[in-house]
């Protein structure tokens, strides 16, 4: 098996493993137990807490733990409009969001709010320019997410925060960082951020994990009431074995930063280099530094993207045809469609996303069965 | 180590762990994705709903996985609130209930929504006349538990449900199952229940697992928006590992339902006798079917219920104060004054809750160590 669909979900290591292996089958308390048992689940969230915090450079009580980046992102956007909307109901974001930043920007404006979705420009998520010209006085909320998930585009993120800040201290600024945690260093405090989501199951952590940074002393609306459990902030007993899994996801990634996000580069290079050297394939992606350094999108004229996927399956390549995590979505096509890719091949797109266990020999086997693949299925879609 | 605190959490069975394991080695796709690994991981996510439709005798779909009974608490409530607030904006709720029940009551009476909170009676968690004597035109909700998690106690859901729909068919009728499920049938079609919110992690299953059981035809707002995962109702790549542990726990113990009911009954009236046997003690729950099998809450006249919880955690003995997922909330008490426990006993209650693992040695060993502790115990308070 060839899994090239990592930033759909990613297989947790043998290490996240073990430790929600332990806390499931031995530190099993609830948290909030005053007991040994409930000390004991308690140290694993303060560990995972440390862990995170030590990457981030940030403090442990920044971190709230959620069921996921979904969750975090909906907490990060209605939680901050809920709690500014007396400043303000004019949000910023980008055209080429997930939808779980989409979706509750749609929900704000049912509830009065006013949303400006900034066009991309053919390399980035956003146009600096055009964000300058669409800050307001009451402008309460950007949004942005680092890396887009179909195809890799990133934006600048601390400059961002510069243009936000310069503007009005006052803007809480959020970035979905669901798609970049891991692969580059984020440090919310030196670069700007307020508000930063990330996911556990994108980095080798479990399914169901997830924080929401949330800088000091910024107040927003919890989105789950009841217990109090972290400060409140979100309530309902804590995952425990998912959120020791993602710290320990993160920090397996973070203690070998520069060696795996070097080999992500090297893979996205040779995948986009050989690529280009087959017919009428179009390329969505950059090399090197220009995007992300584990997504490649690309297009294949003449063949539609299902055909191909489950082409590439039959061979034992596993890929997905725009974003895996929403599910016809009408936003999919809509970011391929903000960077310009042709009308002709927005249904001929398939996304590959490395992870560090990816190899180059892999890559090469793709190449060999899409060699193999595309002049037959071709053939098909034209008869 | 003699565990009794179930109510709080429980330790996941072996055969949950084993169906974990294999999600996170294996099986671990996202079931949105289009290929193969994705079908696997969806085809866990059928089974469990499977399993647990078959024990609610209910249609799959009429499912929504959430992280577990916070969350399914705080969607049926403000779910239900957005969705029905244009037929009218009054609430009807016990004055028991958990605060991840009570939370979203106080959130919607900010956004001007009206909660009665009716009074239980000595036995029972709403008292049905209370209920008929608050129900009005506008009544669009009512959300009662079915037992109590500090004491036991139960609420006649079927009765309640049959006044509810009697007086007007169009009311929601939430059920908190959260302590109940796992220990009772629950047969919400037959029982009149529109909405039942149960949790993994108190029935053996994993922590960040639990449903909101919603009636089909019935619509509620979704909490949690993006991908449009399980129809729109709850975004976010669902948590396979922890939805098919708990669907595998659902499985364990409704498969041996009849035999651990009984073994919890028998558990309960045996403590319940023994500690009635003891000088200063009084039992808040009830022997029999008059609360629930598993929980048992006594009042140590002349102990701080915290120095006997840890003097019991020295002997290897783990007990709960009031409710341990809800740290430090003042309805603790309030339930317990709800029952008229005399405000000297308030702070000198413990919870003892089991499971179908405990043993009536183990009661016996407890009772052994309280006869010793006491004494001392009070000795030390007295000077």
């Amino acid at each position: 098996m060839i899994y090239f669909d990592n930033s759909a979900t990613t297989k947790p290591s043998q290490g996240v493993v073990a430790i929600m292996e332990r806390v499931l089958k031995e530190d099993f308390g609830n948290p909030s137990s005053m007991h040994m048992k409930g000390m004991e689940a308690e140290n694993y969230i303060k560990d995972a807490a440390g862990k995170l915090a030590k990457i981030l450079h940030c403090k442990e009580k920044e971190l709230i733990f959620t069921s996921g980046g979904t969750e975090s992102n909906n907490m990060a956007i209605i939680g901050t409009a809920f709690a500014k909307k007396r400043r303000g109901k004019h949000i910023i974001t980008s055209a080429m969001e997930h939808a779980s930043v989409y979706e509750p920007m749609r929900f704000l404006e049912e509830e009065g709010f006013e949303v400006t979705y900034l066009p991309g420009n053919e390399k980035e998520v956003v146009d600096l320019e055009a964000l300058k010209a669409a800050l307001r006085p009451d402008t309460i909320l950007v949004s942005i997410m680092q890396v887009n998930n179909e195809t890799g585009r990133l934006s600048r993120v601390e400059e961002i925060g510069k243009i936000l800040h310069e503007y009005n201290p006052e803007i809480v600024y959020h970035v979905d960082a669901i798609q970049s945690f891991g692969k580059y260093q984020i440090h919310p405090k030196k670069q700007g951020i307020d508000l930063l989501s990330v996911s556990g199951h994108k980095i080798h952590g479990p399914k169901g994990s997830g924080f929401l940074y949330c800088r000091e002393k910024l107040t927003i609306k919890p989105l789950i009431l009841g217990g109090g459990q972290q400060a409140g902030m979100r309530s309902g007993t804590e995952n425990v074995p998912a959120i020791a899994g993602m710290g320990e996801a993160a920090k397996e990634i973070y203690d070998h930063f520069e060696e795996v996000q070097g080999h992500l580069y090297d893979l996205k290079n040779t995948m986009i280099s050989e690529l280009l050297k087959l017919p009428d394939v179009t390329v969505n992606s950059f090399c090197g530094q220009d995007s992300a350094p584990h997504i490649v999108s690309a297009s294949f004229k003449g063949v539609r993207s299902e055909v191909l996927l489950h082409a590439l399956e039959g061979k034992g390549v596993y890929v997905s045809s725009g974003s895996a995590c929403s599910s016809n979505h009408p936003a999919i096509s809509k970011t391929l469609q903000t960077i310009h890719v042709p009308e002709e091949l927005l249904d001929s797109t398939i996304r590959f996303s490395f992870c560090g266990e990816n190899t180059e020999e892999e890559i090469e086997t793709t190449i060999e069965i899409l060699k193999e693949l595309l002049p037959m299925l071709r053939k098909f879609t034209r008869h």
